[in-house]
């Protein structure tokens, strides 16, 4: 029969397999988020290709589509790599539900590849097939992130996705004033979408420090060039303040200095995803050497003489087994405590998809009028874009006809 | 190399997987709410013995103690039948844990039951002993509520949480009542005891009127006798409200009263079981009758002629996969926003949690006396617990050597 100890151990071994299980995680995540740099360089080449009508970046966009196949085929090695065994991957359902997204996806790419190669779409179309696929690996990550069960861990996936969804966001911003400049014009709405674009990525960034490790804190300091991001904001503040004409040659500064500072945001993503690899390593490790401990302990208090003149232990090693018990059990409340703290973050996230559902089903809106809706309800009651959400939400209880 | 709907239907078979799981652990619910029952019944018989000094209730607590037994072993067995082979058990770092703290306390059980048959501890230290049993119990309960990934059993379960956590209630103001009557006396720090935990039992009996299914909702309407409950509310205000000495003959009438109201619970639980179990077989068969309509559907697919003639599915049956895959992501995130929104009553017993853990880490308190002192505080402020715990939490975040 089963014993305590024996329910002792089956606990910390389910820990240890959900902590290996998590750096295979890890693995997966940094191939992703490579792969999303190389399909980001692809979307800023293409869209000055479309816009030039053909003129520019006719030879970059071909070596680029060389660099994302190889990415590509690294995160497909990762997709192959999931077992997809039932049962053996937690949160399997949700996470294998978004790859297949991404794989039906990736399916379509050669295609759109070729129609951009013949200048059959627009530059603005082209971007949103790319900002679709980004957003569908974007969001395999984040049930990465959602399906850890180590507080460290999950810190350490809540900074990274906040990061990745940040530079998606710097991407996007970098495609609009290249589009904004190049045509030398903008209108309020764009300027209040650019403003958007920029909080939002400040948000990110807030969620990314909360929650980053120190060094890879340092790392993103070290990588900012103070230079650099002078000229950016000088740009953002002549695209998003002025009224009058924009000079299209501003169009190619822009493009360079954006991209230069998201590549070193690459940097970066490839200090978290080394960061949240030794994490992982040295928490299996620490595990091991516990479950190790734990064994050789209710060995010796087996072996014990004491343990003979019982039914059961002496009362000795009875109070050895409760201590482990006890111990082991006040552990895994606390750190179950840390991950509610680190979860909320990623409820934000949840808050945001669950309005927009309502949105849809309710309003008959596409996703993307939805999440437009509630980030039009944000800027004009200047508010947070979750807490429009959380409002959504709340009036849907109380009118008719709500998901009751 | 696996494709889009190998992921499509490896997400259907881990979401089946998940079902089977979450229904073995509801007869692991079940087995655990027949023997918190015949524990509850015992602490009830244990306590008068002691306090007649073992003049009253000796063959009832003998009989009792058998069918005591009867329920460990049902439990033992399903204890027995968890797949403790680690990665097979979503939660099971948690839920093995407190599988092995009950196993602690239930093998401490019949040293415990010896010392009340000589007599040897006082009926409050025994009933200490007991709900300290019944509390790891349903620690087990509520981890198994926690792990669940369907919105519809998580409701279930959840239900029946707070449905068992109120009975408990229930069963410790039968203690209560039985002591206070037969003493003849009640200071005020007693009534305010007993009030408080007449508003925790309705605080989780409202949670459990959210949350249980009409049809459960009927049979605990239908198991409710108006006129023993009226019986008990006049009992109930004697011994909250009154400051004169009380007749000791209440006691018997006070404990029969209170146990015809907590047997007819225990019918209640089990139709919650039955629902529970009725649901998850309904859930599977109904997963499992959709994976073989898509199976069918992409078998169709894969044999049409147009599929032939591209590298690829022909554009028809393109449109066929993206709306698989689209309805099944949609599906699957409506049902994660449906459990998020169950898991809230969850997490404010975790606030809970986290609130008490604090208190004993800052203020070296043991567990019992951070409960107390946030039930004190709770009454106090006229608030309910889980605002109290969450300002405990808030203040600590602000003041220093908190958290962080």
């Amino acid at each position: 029969m089963k014993s305590a100890t024996s329910f002792l151990l089956a606990a910390r071994q389910c820990e240890i397999a959900e902590l290996e299980e998590l750096a295979r995680t890890g693995e997966l995540v940094g191939a992703t988020g490579r792969f999303i740099h190389a399909l980001q360089r692809e979307r800023g080449i293409c869209n000055v290709f479309l816009s030039s009508h053909g003129s520019r970046f006719a030879s970059q966009r071909l070596r680029q589509v060389e660099e994302c196949e190889a990415a590509e085929r690294e995160v497909r090695e990762q997709f192959e790599a999931l077992e997809t065994d039932a049962q053996r991957v937690r949160n399997g359902s949700r996470l294998f539900s978004r790859v297949a997204v991404v794989l039906h996806a990736l399916d379509g790419l050669p295609a759109l590849r070729g129609r951009i190669a013949r200048q059959a779409l627009s530059a603005r179309d082209a971007t949103v097939a790319y900002v679709k696929l980004v957003t569908g690996l974007l969001a395999v990550v984040f049930e990465a992130a959602d399906s850890a069960t180590d507080p460290k861990v999950s810190r350490a996936l809540v900074a990274m996705f906040n990061f990745m969804q940040g530079k998606e966001l710097a991407g996007q911003e970098r495609a609009l004033g290249a589009g904004v400049f190049a045509a030398g014009y903008i209108d309020a709405s764009g300027q209040q979408q650019w403003r958007h674009l920029i909080e939002s990525q400040q948000a990110c960034f807030r969620v990314f420090t909360d929650f980053a490790d120190t060094e890879v804190l340092r790392a993103d300091q070290a990588s900012r060039d103070p230079a650099a991001l002078a000229e950016l904001e000088r740009l953002r503040r002549i695209g998003c303040s002025t009224r009058r004409e924009l000079d299209p040659n501003l169009s190619q500064a822009w493009y360079e200095w954006a991209t230069r500072r998201i590549d070193a945001m690459r940097a970066v993503e490839d200090v978290l995803a080394r960061h949240l690899r030794e994490l992982c390593e040295a928490r299996i490790a620490q595990a091991r050497s516990e479950l190790r401990d734990q064994r050789a302990m209710l060995a010796a208090l087996a072996s014990d003489p004491a343990a003979e003149t019982g039914a059961s232990f002496g009362p000795h090693l009875e109070r050895s087994v409760l201590g482990m018990v006890q111990e082991q059990s006040r552990r895994l409340q606390q750190m179950s405590d840390e991950l509610d703290a680190v979860r909320t973050s990623l409820n934000e996230r949840k808050l945001v998809e669950r309005a927009k559902g309502l949105l849809m089903a309710h309003r008959q809106m596409t996703e993307d009028d939805a999440y437009k809706a509630l980030r039009q309800m944000a800027m004009n009651q200047n508010r947070r874009i979750v807490d429009v959400a959380e409002a959504v939400l709340s009036l849907a209880e109380v009118l008719p006809g709500g998901s009751g």
